[in-house]
Parts: structure tokens; sequence; C-alpha cells
């Protein structure tokens, strides 16, 4: 029996979330986990159709993104997920969709402003959407090179990447992330649910003013503070 | 056996119709209902997703937010719904959801227009959007004030609140009650519907005009008046 | 046993087609069949919910809408479907809905431009939105004048109300009709379709054209002509 | 038994899956699948709801649209499905939707521009919406002359057919192909997912800039290029 097999289930369970959300199309998407002991995360293969992924078919890669145990091809996606892991270690799972409304923020190039209280109870900035790659990035390692497009958005805006848990590629689609990955998965679909409310406010009142500044402080301090209240404290 | 096991049964199902009615994602809601007598209601707990809710997990609170019997921790808007039944004697629940448009349209901080009888079988005003709470009342007792920010609203509008039955709260979500909380359960989809269809008027006619007075008060008349003849009269 | 059994089951039937169609939330809609021999139609009681609803609980009325069999209170828009009945003899069903788009097509007091051959396949010309009702109307029968209110209409346009089998009531929401009660609820479900695209049309170009004359033509005699190669001919 | 009893089978699954994938409502659209050899094609008889479908109803037609073997009669679109495999010798299925999003672009009469991966991933080109027909055409063999606008259109474009996989004929609605018909089933769904995230993009940004070269043919090249590394190499 392989030593990853828990890994694998958490990363095939995952997966199957993010169909259930409404957050993929046939295969457009894919969630990793990590294990920080082995160095080592599960990745979705490429291609597999949701509804014929079984657990042990899920790849396991290092932070290189070479695989180490698996017989198919892990997504095309992996050397991004392995930069992320690489590069921020408190990280426990990545997820990538092309869900609808968030891809289209992403191709826009638009942040997504933070409009209201659901945007705000999850991160008090705009969800920044990291600018297209340059051309010789582009014509080099790709994927590899995603990864730090997003790393580098991050730290051009001054985000701690445990406060966002979520960003969008330019001419591309989100990528979210947190804890474990189950976290990332629930970020997808906050992000998604933000993306279309922030649309609709835009066709609404296309003059809508960004969340003021006393309203983001409370949210953020109501679920992350020292004194937060919100969830059961665990 | 606790002696609140019914409310907390009437309480439990509403929240649960939530989901079903596609009006919150994971948790973003809560309903409650009061029992009068007694002097408290029954709320949802923070943070804990519908699929694993059970009757017993709600939470019995006074008309101060106090827990008063229960485990867990009461929802974080607990105090908001404590000052609606504080104030309001006649309501019998309370519900507040992030549904997209309903939120959608508090971002865009416009009251909702009356365009169609869909709205005036409903109510005969816009669905009014509460300005946002100035900002020492944020940094004080937010949940708290949230409750009076609807008041506040209702009454500078010279709107009875059993007419209205929902409100959005700027930069916010919807709020919605009634005479029971099945009542506020449905007008928190009817707003939510209404909020959908006025959006879209005003995208195909940026020019729409409110419904004329004598629609709205045929409407209103025909489902509240001395001769109403909509529904079974029960 | 009522001799109006499979009429009301017929009506029924209708009825509950429409929540599973997505056209009606909560009671918001009702679909009537009628017996030209017996010169009655079967409609749904007023306010009951569709997961209430039994195929006994059906109201029979005459072309007046007054109750000839059932222990219910019919419809409150029986007067309109009454009138239709009594006006046009060679419809067998009406349903009235308020459908999302074409609801709001009716806010915007606007007609469905007819943009393509999703369109064309069914009516050649643009949906009518008829206009709001005079005050004096209103405050008189109302629900029997929103039923000339329709016929009006189309006459004032040319249309023959067996090529149209669809109408918007301006401020108000759609209503159809068709040889047959389940044609009058394919007709409900068109309708939105139509609506939704026409909308997304201008959404996506303003200056959108509408079909030109031969593709008109070409779709109506298609489906309508006496060379019609539509469906099995039956 | 029909010597066509596995190209029905085909042909059927693939119709079946229009409704699931939520790209048709009742009989607005149509799969075929071909089988060279026998140089035929099983395609959807005309006006039957899916939910009475069964595999022994397909139609098997020859190149000139022409009934071989079925007692019902064949889609209206036959021909149009029947030039597109007399024409296109690689295509081994066709499927014609209404799809809402890929319509309403059709009723547009623009051009589905590239804005994203998501499009790039499976053709590099903006989906093409082939101008309306020439009315001496329309007045003609309707039908038949769809396959040549199509095929026309591609070939002023100077697009390679099986690069595209799909297109918008103008003010009707999308046809997709592919090497199978599950293939062109899959370029429906695709089609419909791309059209509505290109019309959210120029909802939220009208200035929204396609995808740069080097970005279109990256993602090109990693699904099709010889060093194609996307799924799993079948």
């Amino acid at each position: 029996m392989s030593k990853y097999k828990s890994l694998k289930e958490e990363a095939y369970e995952a997966n199957m979330r993010l169909p259930e959300l409404g957050l993929v199309l046939f295969t457009f998407g894919n969630a990793s986990a990590v294990d920080r002991d082995k160095a080592v995360f599960a990745i979705k293969p490429s291609g597999v159709p949701y509804d014929d992924l079984k657990p042990e078919d899920i790849v396991i890669c290092d932070y290189e993104g070479e695989v180490v145990e698996g017989k198919m091809r892990p997504s095309s996606d992996t050397k991004t997920h392995a930069v992320l892991y690489k590069e921020w270690d408190k990280i426990g799972g990545v997820v990538h969709t092309h869900s609808t409304y968030g891809t289209a923020w992403a191709q826009s190039l638009l942040d997504i402003p933070i409009f209201g209280t659901t945007h705000a109870d999850h991160l008090v900035t705009d969800i920044p959407c990291a600018p297209p790659m340059k051309d010789e990035y582009i014509e080099g390692d790709y994927e590899h090179m995603t990864g730090y497009q997003i790393i580098d958005c991050l730290n051009e805006r001054g985000i701690d990447y445990m406060d966002a848990g979520m960003i969008l590629v330019g001419n591309h689609a989100p990528f979210t992330w947190g804890k474990d990955v189950a976290k990332a998965v629930y970020n997808s679909a906050v992000c998604e649910e933000v993306a279309k409310m922030a649309y609709l406010t835009l066709q609404i009142n296309p003059n809508a003013n960004p969340l003021k500044e006393a309203l983001k402080k409370k949210h953020f301090e109501r679920k992350h503070g020292k004194d937060a209240y919100y969830g059961q404290g665990c």
C-alpha cells in the first residue's frame, strides 16, 4: 500500500468538491494537498474527467513538480502548485479553477474591488489580478513562471499570502490556497461568489464605492482578530 | 428534554430552507424564531455548515442576545436579531442571508425600485437600502447597532415594519422578517427574486419607470386589504 | 366522482410542470385547461404551494370566472383566463407566470425584439408588451380588464392570437396560451428563454438588428407552412 | 437487427448528453455521428422530446441528407449535417444547439473574442460568427446552404476546420464538430462556457483586450503541439 494513501484521498476529496460546487466544467480545474513532513504534494492527473477519477489516480510530486509516485501524468498546472508549496511554507493546499465569474474578471485584467462584507469577511483588500506574464517567461517554463507571477503580484502589493487566500492570474483564471486543501476549495467558492456579486454591483451602480476602512477593519477582526467571535473557535 | 425543543426545531427547519432555496453559500446566513411568552429566540450557531446542523445545535438567546441555552456560540449576527425582537413586538422570525442579487443591490447602496407587480404583491415601496453605519458605531457594538440601523432607516422613510418585511443593509446584505420565521424565509426568497428582476429591468431599460400609484394600491389591497382575495384567507 | 376529473388532472399536470421548468417561485403562476363542450375551465386554487397541490384541489370555473365546482378560491388571475377563453375560441389552455426574464422585459415596458431563429421558430413578430392599464380600469374589475388589455394589444398590432401564443403585460408578467394547456406551458418556457437570449443579445451588441424578413418567413413556414417539415407532422 | 445499431447508440448517447449539460431546452438541438465506411450518419428525429427518445428512433441518412433507415423524419437540420460530413472528411460528429450564450452572440452578429486561456486551450482564433445568409439562398435549400455558410466562413478566415471545432451561424446559433460525436458535444459545452465568459468580460471591462500572441501560441502548443503535455496523450 502506498505511504501516500491518506494524502491521495485528501486530494481526491477536494478535487471532487469542485464540480459539486459548480466551479469546474469537464476537467477545467485541479486541487492539490501537501504533506510537509514528506515534502510532497498530491495532485489530480491531467485531463481525467471527474466522473472517472479514483483516489489511486492521484499523482504524488515533489516541490520541483517531478513525479514521485503515480502512473498518470500530473495536471498541466503542477509546476505552479509546486512553486507555491516551495515558496509559501504555511499553505497546505492549492486549488485552480476556471470558474465563470472569477475567470471573467481575470480576462478583464481588473482587480475585484471590495464592495461589501461578504468580501471583507474573507480578505480586506481587493482580490488582486496579476498582470499578464512577459513574453520571454511564457516562452520559457510557463507553469513554473505562473507560480512566480502570483508570488510577485502579492509582494508588489504588500499583501501577506495567508491574508489573501486567492488571486486572479490575468487572462487566465483564479488560484486559491489555504492552511489545508479544504480551505483552498472553500476559498475558490468564495472567490467565485464575490466575483459575481462585484460584477452585479458595478452593473447596478457603475459608481459604487469600495467599503469604507472602518467596515473592512471590523469584519477582518471579527473573524481573524484576537477577539474573534465568528465560528466555533476551531 | 429542553423546554425550547419545538422552538429549536422551528428555527432548524427555517435555517435548512435557506440552502434549499439557493439563498446561502456555506454558512453565509442565519434564521431565528422567537417565543414571545418565554421572551427568547432560537438561532443558528456560528460557522456551522448546514450539512452538519442538527436541531439540538440551535442556540437559545434572550432579547439582549445573551445565551440562555446551548453549547455553541450563536451566530455572529445574534445581536442584530435580538434588537429587532426587542423593538418590534409583532415579528415572529428574522432571516439574514448574503443572497447574490440582494447583496449586489446592498453593495451598490441603492434602494430596489418598485418596477412591477411581483414586487407590489409583497410591499408597495422601494426596498430600502439602509445607509452605511457611522464609523463610531462600527467601532462600538457593531451587530447591536446594525439592528438600530435597520429600525432607523424604516422610521426615517415612514414605513411600517410589518408592511416592509425586508431591507438591505448598505455594503452588507438583506435582512427579512415576518409574523413567523417561515414568512421571514419566504421574504428572503422574494427579496432575492425581486432584486434580480429589478437588476435585469434596468439593464434592459435604464430609463424604466417605477410602477404607477394605481397599480401599487391595487396589488397591495388585493393581498392585504379588507377585501383581500389572494390566497385561501388563512 | 366529478365529471371534470380528467380536466382537473390535465390542469394539475400543467401546473406542476411550471416549477419543474424553473418558471415559478412559490405560488407565482397558474395554468388552466378548458373543456369547450362543457364551457368550463380548470384552474389552480389561489396561494396553494405546488408541493401541496393535488388534482382534486383544482377549481372549475365558467367563462365569467364564477366557480362551478371546487372547495377552494380559484387563482386571483381567474378572470383574466376567463376573458381569454370567452373571446378566443381556438385556445385550449392559458398559463401565467412571473418567470424572471419575461417579467424583467414586462417591467421595462419594451417588446422583445425578434433577433434570431429561436424566436422565429415560434412567432415571427416581436413579443408584444401590452401598455399599462388606464387607472380607471385598474380601479374597476382589474383581472377582467387584464384579459382585454391582452386582446386589445394584439388587435392593435394586427397579430392573430394563434400566431402569437405569448404576450407581456406591462409592469406585470407574461401570459401564454395554445391549442391545449401543454402547449401553453411550452410557450411559457419558450418566452422565458427567448427573453433571456434577447436581453443578452442587447448587452453584447446594443445595436443588434432584428432578423431580416426572408429569415422570419423561412422559419415560420418551416414549422407552420403547408410544406412544414419540422416535427413528426402531428 | 439493424447493421447501424452501434452507430445509432453512439448518436443516441450524444443527443442525451445535450440536456444533461444544460445546452438544450425541449427539442432545440441535435447531434449526429458518422460511419465513414458505410458513408452514412445517424441523427436525432425531428421534434421528439429527449425524455421520449430511444436509440431505435435515431434516423440513418446519407451525405445528401436522404433517409437510408428509420421510421421517423430526421432533424430539420439534417442537410446541414450532411454537407459538413460530405465536405469535411476528418470529422466524425456534428452538434447543433441553441445554447443560451452562444445563441446570444450569434444573434449579435459578432465573433466571440479570444480573451483568455479557457478559450485558447481549445482554439486560438476568435470563434467566428458566419454572416447571415443571402436572401436567395434562404429562399432556396436553406439547411443545405447553412452547411456552405459555415464552410465558406471558415475558408474566408483561413481557419482549418479541425483547429476550430465550433462556429456561430449569424442570427441562428452554434454548430460544433470533432473527430467523433463525443468531441462535438464537448465542443458545444466549451463554446457555451467561453461565450458566457466573453460576455461577462465585456460587461466588466468594455475595453478588454484579446489575448496576446505569445499566450495564444503557448496554450495551443501545450494541447496540440508536438510536445503536448496536456491530458494523458490519448
